[in-house]
């Protein structure tokens, strides 16, 4: 069976994206795959890159780089155990979903904090294996959020802008660089304006898709994809 | 005299974002600018939107919402106190720098934190007055940033793309959505690879900028500046 984290970040199990993490749960579970979600705001998870992320002592006391310091760590077995345990997640896992609610055209900071912080350098990436050839190669991701503005506002030509530039950072400047291979997003646009009927339908399109989930090709992470 | 806010973050003052930041500050308050800095992680600011932000009680406590709990709660005085003085510096500046070492293509999470929390709706926005008729308009902003990669694997046809690319979300999403206007980046790329002379080059080229900052016209926010 194959395996399947859910890097999942909203504070409220009854909103939208909890019924979201929650469809993905019970049908790739009845799939016959494993699956572990890390619910982010309920493990209290820690989003500010620190030294306490190095349990033991610093390579350079004198002057604190972060990324150097945890890449050293990382080498050693110096990381804090929290960031262990995601590693270890992701290294099992066949496919990452991030479910999200979008906050100023990203990720919410606790989630963006799970990137600074679970993808040093060494295990995701180490020059020059990054992009095509980074260590979390041969791993499937997928972005599935949802949004305050509607579709219009994220049109090509609309006020918000093609919604794939925003994509990008996350996407490619993340997940590509670290040799992740991308599927197509997926957007539930303004829950927030729809009716109860509207929200099931999308509930049931995610189940829908991910039926077939393990078919779909990955996109063509560039630049391409994003800006046509 | 003019009104500054530097939102900074970074861990160790003796860094190049350190210094970078210090070089404002001087340059600034020799021109009789009055300069306050947000120092992110000295402060440890908060990065995750959860129910302690709102200190009185809920709106509605059986399905927790912070867009709409923070809304709320900014129109009654409800916020908690790290958001209320945020919210000062800002209405007071005439001017937002915001200063920080690229993670993964964006701002680290401890800077997201404190855009995801301190511009809320009601303070920065509110709907229809959204971007040209943000609720902060008459504010200048200006990203300032250090990068891993070099110039150009960030050019465009780079391996990175265009860094205008991935300022998108930050300058057009975050500070256009309010109504700044945004002046030109200020970039620093690769300083790590780079000699203490090229370095010292880095930090007069800034102090030079802002001696004639305040006649630069803001850049134009739409697609044409960031994917043609």
């Amino acid at each position: 069976g194959r395996k399947v984290l859910i890097v999942y970040a909203h504070q409220e199990p009854k909103s939208l994206n909890g019924s979201l993490k929650s469809v993905a749960v019970e049908e790739l579970s009845k799939q016959g795959c494993s699956v572990t979600v890390s619910d982010l705001y309920a493990m209290q998870f820690e989003p500010r890159a620190t030294k306490n992320d190095i349990v033991d002592c610093l390579h350079n006391s004198e002057e604190f780089n972060y990324g150097l310091e945890a890449w050293e760590a990382y080498k050693r077995g110096g990381l804090s155990n929290d960031l262990i345990e995601e590693q270890k997640k992701v290294q099992d896992g066949d496919l990452l979903i991030f479910q999200f609610p979008l906050y100023w055209f990203s990720m919410p900071a606790i989630m963006k904090g799970w990137m600074d912080r679970v993808l040093v350098q060494g295990f995701a990436h180490e020059f020059p294996n990054c992009y095509d050839s980074g260590l979390l190669k041969n791993k499937l991701a997928l972005f599935s959020f949802t949004t305050g503005g509607s579709k219009e506002m994220y049109a090509k030509g609309g006020i918000s802008g093609d919604i794939r530039y925003l994509l990008w950072p996350m996407q490619h400047g993340i997940m590509h660089f670290c040799g992740v291979k991308v599927l197509a997003p997926h957007i539930c646009f303004a829950p927030e304006y729809a009716s109860e009927e509207e929200r099931k339908e999308m509930l049931i399109a995610w189940a829908q898709r991910l039926k077939t989930l393990w078919n779909e090709e990955p996109i063509n992470c560039s630049p391409e994809w994003y800006f046509k």
